[in-house]
């Protein structure tokens, strides 16, 4: 098995975006709850992010979520996220939430609505322009809740155009990753409901069109780490949102749920070059925090990345692939199994210490009393939420 | 196959509650649309269910939900529906949408919050006294989003405490059903998740807790008609709120995701003695239109549940029997498919007219201009929604 | 909506195929039941399947399963089937009940075992070369049951050779179909577990390779309509493996579980021009009839195919664009359900009377004592089954 | 949190039961691979369950198979168990591998078939009093593959008689224990489906009539724990059958699939008291070994129950309780998480040694040469399996 010094290299490299709508409320359709401190504005949620990476030194940059982060100057918005040690990210496209959605965005069969939809996206891209961004990444919630109410057919062959007329205004150095999802808002069919449509949809696009990978939007059963492998294979993994969940998307904190799925995921990822230097894959959250406190959630977020991350990093592969030349299958996953449970937490505490950061960044900022002073200071004004 | 007459008088028999909380807005976390026309009160919400019946002869009641239909004077709201045709039914209650109530309410570990939440029960009581309902219907959000967030055991003990407090006061000729629910607001586990610690919970209590079937609230490949039989068997099959769904809790339209399944389901009533004169069973929609029109899908709804009524009351019990008993298992098959491929509608049209009502509903209510008049009337004031 | 009349046309060009082994026993790994009557031999098995098609007119060809169906001569085996009605279609692979198979085969990581099992392939091709079949079908139990057991990524990477070893071997009139399975027979992967794979490995090959979709190899909640207009979108079906299930790959008659789904799925065949004249998808049976009579299982399941088809071509295509076009989602998915409910057997009888077919063919066969001679007639030797 | 030291009493009272049948050849219905070595006889197996116990003292009881385990003396078979070092423990009955269960045993109509069902578990409890046995388990192939196949009620009753005719044989220390399992090998419906139903079953018996519950019988996404929870606050757990899956009833080795479930699932046996002196709850495995060696599998099998085991009793319930009463969402998670990662694996080795046992069970077998002996001296005969 490698030794913990061994990893460390790739350790340091290791870069988890967050999205700047973890910092805000959510909840369910029965209710979203509030909590003391919660930001009012994107400078808020900013600041929060920036503390996440104060304490981890593993979250250098945030994702903004259009138009929930609607500014009037976004290269301010960047000065302000510098100055407090993180950069802006993936800029996240919304056309979902104004009335005119209904029915459908970029499949929509009005090309009134297409259009302002594709306006929307490529307001993104100025947007991008302006923060130095380089991804764009689109999630629809266009889909349909009832057979028959449209052509599962003509939306696909709508969203292909709508796509092509986006992807025709990125620059060069710009990249356009499409996310799929089971289910949710709609419920009889999405129109991007798994990674065979999300890829064949990119692949019709260019090489700088790949596919985004939500750990949570998958059928019950699904071979999450199986899509890794074969979309590393194909070349067209652009992204992770990570999260975990034990039933739909429920977008509960990445690694709750089955932290043995996240270690067999990372294990894909290594294999598969995604944490190398030269890698195309980019890492972010995306996730709700609608009961605990949202910036150690963050914080307990990427430590659990990072943690199985570790693990990952320390699976034996001379040793596993003797095993499985040998066809041993119990030695092959008592290989596998070795690297899960072996306990990084107190190598890690040791490594973090030695970069300045704190050996336990929870405690930290738990006894650091900062949640206290945002709820002490941000009173009154509009908690952030998603507005549904 | 039994005639199309001999299953009048039991269609004749047929009721089918509504929820008044139909008739509003609801959406998703994402997003909930508006529809012109939607009620701005517990009055308008009743006067749409009482169109409904008025079309259909088959919704006479309306349940409510509490606090979301909260009036100064229950027993006027009774008169102004009794006066539109319909009367007041199952009082819902509703303990998630008080910040109170963010980690629990008839289980939490807070005696204060307990006490609230079962106060909260005992208006619904009240309520039901000055409305003459029956039904004291309850589903909770109770439960948890992460492993260890709290006992499992003790949130089961506190809602036995609970329970056996409200029913205590329930009067006589009042009822307790309790809904059970997989998962959803809550991610890790639900307090109440399925049949068997619903029965378990209202065994408890006595003979007049019930269990309450929700059948969207299952597992994916859950045999629902199997629990159907069972609870109808052990006595404590209270009623059921009806709605379809392809993967969670979708909430749509009874019939439309897979009416196979209805038809099984409805088989099982009638096979248990669901539908007799003396049945306990109470029968009830519980949905969302999200995108559709309200008033129209809940007609849709209703008809759906008629028709397969009706499909299910032609089962050829004696051919059926036969076959079972000597294990032709391709015909006893085919009898059960015979009443479900019959197309009752055009029977089912001609005995509407012979009743005073329109042969098809949903036309009538299309022609009618109902709908742009209620867009034209209701303008101003907050449509009606879940308020989460 | 359409005649009847207007559907006929397209309803005699129906054929479905039949596969050689549903006449044999089977049963899962508790139980394998036998039936009398059952089939000792490929040629038993063909008189079968010339049985169906004898009193349905719907089940021209039969599938074979090599080694299952092995015989010395395959044109004699071909002129057997011709004489009784029927031709020999799609020769299926079978690559899994070899010892040497334990951990794989074309996937296998001992280049002399794919060796042995791309041979097995090419045996295939030869006896379609005498049998004059054009489908090569490959399925594979290639998988593993325990995570790090085998490498997914050298597993993806074996698979594309072996298959490019045998595509290249295929005569211009012949192609190769690739099915793929969610799970089973293994636990932790499959190495085509899903329609992606599929199509990305048969993309790489050729024009010639195509994807087969099997209704039952899904997760659950998948909508599988979806994914077969997607693949016709892309030109990339090859053919269907009908089948019904409840949980998992059931393998139950088509129609049994969820005869929505397969009206759904007809609809989407209709749609994407799958039963043109020119079509290229071809519509096979792929069930097993663990406790029911074997012929008229397959009788019902092509009966049911047919019926569903029938349904699906009377959707009144013009009225629902009308209505998808206005957003109308209750007229539209009443446009679909109109169809879905009108009862085609009436008319479905009197059509198969005209052409010289029984009008009932279940009843026919049934009154025929087909079974019971059978049963009389195939007394000693061994039963066919799967051999596990 | 506990010291190891604290929790070793706990330990070394585990004691986790063998299945016989765990180390015969296992499979799917495609194929069932053999192995060198695998037993030919009941006295075979148990020799293999004596050398997992020898080197793990965790198993010092081995569950029977009737009719596979069935010999003519039992008594002799009991001593020769001991002289191995191990007893007998359950006894399993098997109806469902006769022609004549082919629709059904303890639920049949006809009443013939039934009382052979009765009267092979009345078999089982004379095999019983031969052994010391105490627990009758019984799990039932019951069920129907096709809606209509058979009354769903009739059954059930059915059932409930035949329980209590076995039940009342039952001598005063003996306990029936009743399996229940989601589907398979029946796919429309099972007769005992989900834990209400065994409860509601065993409920009508007596005191010594208890559930058991097999983690692999659930349904996707089912909180296997919240179960556990609720059998112990009903006193009615009777045992456990361990194993593990991905998608259905998989029966891989427990803890491989999904660790943390088996953590929650020991949590909660904890809690629950189901690890203390006096507890009812009986634990075994449930396995098959299709792929890979059946003795290391099943000591890899137990050592995962005593790992995790020993991780939930690490659990500090104070630091548990302080965080849950304060709804400290995060802190009460991270106290799970905590014990969850502790590796206990070099803990646990240096207290094996000091109880005369190997550091590392599967190491001293991999060394010891016993596999290879087994394969050499177990030539001829025919390899016990399940015989499907």
């Amino acid at each position: 098995m490698p030794r913990f010094a061994d990893i460390t290299d790739t350790l340091a490299r290791q870069a988890i975006e967050l999205p700047s709508w973890a910092f805000g409320n959510s909840g369910t359709r029965f209710k979203v709850f509030s909590t003391p401190g919660t930001p009012r504005t994107p400078e808020e949620k900013i600041a929060d992010a920036a503390k996440v990476h104060e304490l981890t030194g593993l979250a250098p940059t945030v994702a903004l979520h259009i138009p929930w982060d609607t500014v009037d100057d976004y290269a301010a918005l960047g000065r302000h996220a510098r100055e407090l040690g993180v950069e802006l990210g993936t800029i996240n496209s919304n056309t979902f939430q104004d009335e005119d959605y209904k029915f459908g965005s970029l499949t929509h069969s009005d090309a009134r609505i297409r259009q302002k939809a594709i306006d929307a996206h490529f307001r993104c891209l100025d947007i991008m322009h302006a923060t130095g961004s380089t991804d764009l990444k689109i999630w629809l919630a266009d889909g349909t809740n009832y057979p028959g109410q449209d052509s599962l057919r003509a939306r696909q062959d709508r969203l292909a155009e709508s796509l092509a007329t986006i992807y025709e205004r990125l620059a060069p150095h710009q990249r356009l990753v499409l996310e799929y999802k089971f289910f949710e808002p709609a419920f009889y069919h999405t129109d991007v409901p798994d990674w065979g449509t999300s890829l064949a949809q990119v692949s019709a696009l260019g090489d700088r069109a790949l596919v985004c990978l939500d750990t949570g939007h998958h059928a019950p059963g699904t071979n999450v780490e199986f899509i890794v492998m074969q979309l590393l294979r194909l070349g067209r993994l652009g992204s992770f949102d990570f999260n975990s969940r034990f039933y739909a998307d429920d977008d509960l904190i990445v690694g709750a749920a089955d932290p043995f799925q996240l270690f067999r995921i990372l294990h894909e990822v290594v294999a598969g070059g995604g944490l190398a230097e030269d890698s195309a894959v980019r890492f972010m959250l995306d996730q709700c925090h609608n009961i605990e406190d949202k910036i150690p959630g963050q914080i307990r977020s990427v430590l659990n990345v990072q943690e199985m991350t570790a693990r990952a990093l320390l699976v034996d592969h001379a040793a596993l692939e003797k095993a499985q030349a040998s066809h041993d299958v119990l030695a092959a996953n008592e290989v596998l199994m070795d690297a899960f449970q072996t306990d990084v937490r107190g190598e890690l505490a040791a490594w973090r210490e030695s970069r300045g950061l704190p050996a336990d960044p929870m405690r930290a900022y738990a006894e650091s009393g900062h949640q206290r002073r945002l709820a002490e200071q941000r009173v009154g004004g509009t908690q952030a939420g998603w507005g549904a």
